[in-house]
């Protein structure tokens, strides 16, 4: 199900093509996030337009509302929510997982919120956390070896999500990747809880992959996914483990850290590792999306990332800009916009600053909580983030992407129009 | 700057063309509300694209934010908002006279909320009230000879609206047509108030038209506005002087009475005085949207409509579709509608039933909070009504109006493709 194009002579780096279910995807890819269905603020023929070709959606949210049931009787997610491309399904597991924090998980876990409260920590403070797709307010009743049990957020009932539910309620959407169910162990954590976390991960992988063996979808690939902590020899037995499963490919979960360079050691040793273990396999790094760190993941051999950020910060209206020291954001909202004519990004052939909307009259649509500068500013992002993913692919192609990467990194704007603006 | 291409040989419809400054408008035309200076949810591409040639922004909303000086300084709305038709500006009269209601005016005109809360009611109850855009919160402070006092619902500050103030924030703004600043008389108030209050409005039209010939916009066209209430002398005199005052076109506002067969009453006195009095001139229709309501509203003579309804309703998960026994709406977040597979209008080319979305799968959107629902009806209802205003002028020229306003009245599918979609 992947095909490797050509590889960096100077890194990790490669780029591919995954051959899936409802198409082909080339890599390295961002995946923007249809959480519970919908890109927010966009059609599928945006997203179709700014060149992608790879959804993410969240078994968790779609599990609760609409539920799997309605999906199948549609047809299945790529018919209820019109996208006929590639989709990934999350497993549940970080949004199950998320949602103890704060409750019956602190005792459980026994320290405070910074694991799994990075997607909204991140936002704020820009830490190095993974973000993956939002974080729900409920409880978690109990986490046992079956699986967690839960209080919904949509209704109040309880409900159950374990490997075997996961994987069925996946196979229900009908996705073309499908991952693994698995604790998502947060950072505050002794050693101990991340070596018995990762050790019933992967005992929730055996059980995802023969759940899948048995009654899977035929052509649905399954990603498993590799936790351990922080810990180098967790991370090195974790990645040998989910490689000798015989998943179609592997994703890097979990705490990556305290900070960037923290979560960039951790990825490299989980890239080497994999690499080590199963070359030829695609690799997807979940819920990292800041440019600096969709950059070095590129060079570390990651092939897909997923992440609420774009998109997020785009109905924030914080814009993506080639600007490593303001790290590649611009807050629209700030009151020094107010008066300004030039677009986000001069050059930029989004539909926000190719028709030549000013960050004056975003600032001012924004102030105004008019729906159309979530969506401008979101249409950019995804722009913005979709051309530098291009120009990495290029880069890896023609052998020079440590130019590319150098070049990127100081400022350079992205080249490639990915889309049909 | 209005030619008249086409009369109806069985009522006092005629088909024209505007030819305003930046552009030209094929009439009857409904026009759809850029209330802050965005069409909510859309692109100004998308208004294009459905066919739209002419939107109306708000006066009162863009005096209070960003302000006029901010417009001016970024060359206009055509600019600032990068919507390079033709633009209708209000005059900001209904907004600050409906922002009195439950406050200070509910003494000076001595009655209930009806008249001036009609936008409100009309969605809750389908009165037979206009609906101009949306009322905000706010205090009048004072209504004198010299125009309103009031509060602004943005921070709070003393402001000051007359006529002279709000044609110089048209000017500013740069619209195509300007609207004098009127007094909304609203309905529940005595024929002694109504008389004086469109006393008022007729010599502020005068002030109006000073301001515009001494300080005006090459250019752009000032419409004025019949007001007189459910009173059929006071509307005759009305449309008489503001005939006479030699406005470049005519507006009908106001109250039109309590229900619809009264507002149908009302507006054909007034049309029929306006053929009387300015038969060559255009005739623009405030606030008025519902789909019988352009039928009749275009028998009458009508030119132009503008109305909040098929954006608002969009942004309530109210579809328009071809039935008059349900007034035209389906009210997609009801709960009948969880599994169903159908589109909202079978046949129709609109980006939401084009591609297939069902009208399950909005349900489960609008439920779950997602804006790409809120965008997919607003453009199925700017559709509906684009195709709908098409049918009719189609009519018009080829004759057959009676014909075809019957099949639209029982529930004919309207058949023009107004868009490019």
């Amino acid at each position: 199900m992947f095909t490797i194009r050509a590889r960096s002579s100077s890194s990790a780096a490669r780029s591919g093509t995954l051959h899936l279910a409802h198409g082909e995807v080339r890599t390295p890819a961002f995946v923007p996030l249809a959480t519970k269905g919908a890109v927010k603020t966009l059609e599928p023929r945006d997203v179709a337009a700014l060149g992608y070709e790879l959804i993410l959606a969240n078994t968790f949210h779609l599990f609760l509302a609409p539920g799997p049931e309605l999906v199948e009787r549609f047809g299945g997610l790529h018919e209820f929510m019109r996208w006929s491309g590639p989709i990934i399904t999350d497993s549940g597991g970080f949004q199950v997982f998320s949602m103890g924090h704060g409750g019956v998980a602190d005792e459980i876990k026994g320290r405070g919120r910074r694991g799994a409260s990075r997607a909204g920590a991140d936002l704020a403070a820009g830490g190095g956390g993974s973000e993956r797709a939002a974080e729900p307010s409920g409880a978690i009743l109990a986490i046992e070896e079956q699986g967690v049990r839960f209080r919904s957020y949509v209704d109040g009932v309880e409900r159950f999500l374990g490997p075997e539910t996961s994987m069925a309620v996946q196979a229900a959407l009908g996705s073309d990747i499908a991952l693994v169910f698995d604790e998502c162990t947060p950072f505050h954590v002794s050693r101990d809880y991340t070596a018995r976390s990762m050790e019933r991960t992967h005992r929730w992988l055996e059980r995802c992959l023969r759940w899948h063996a048995d009654n899977g979808l035929p052509g649905q690939a399954v990603y498993g996914i590799v936790q351990g902590g922080v810990e180098r020899d967790l991370r090195e037995e974790s990645a040998a483990t989910v490689a000798a499963g015989g998943c179609d490919g592997m994703a890097i979960g979990g705490s990556l850290g305290q900070d960037k360079a923290q979560m960039h050691e951790v990825v490299s040793w989980c890239a080497a590792d994999l690499e080590r273990a199963a070359p030829d396999r695609p690799r997807h790094l979940l819920g990292i999306g800041d440019v600096d760190d969709l950059i070095a993941g590129v060079e570390l051999g990651i092939d897909t990332f997923d992440c609420a950020l774009p998109t997020r910060l785009g109905r924030h209206g914080v814009a993506l800009v080639p600007d490593p020291e303001s790290r590649w954001r611009v807050d629209l909202v700030k009151a020094q916009w107010r008066e300004s004519a030039e677009p986000i990004q001069p050059g930029c052939p989004c539909p926000a600053c190719g028709p030549g909307f000013s960050r004056g009259y975003l600032h001012y649509l924004l102030r105004a909580g008019e729906l159309t500068a979530l969506r401008l500013v979101t249409l950019h992002n995804l722009t913005f983030i979709g051309a530098l993913m291009s120009d990495l692919r290029d880069a890896i192609e023609r052998d020079e992407l440590p130019a590319v990467a150098a070049g990127l990194r100081k400022g350079d704007a992205p080249r490639s129009h990915a889309g049909r603006y």
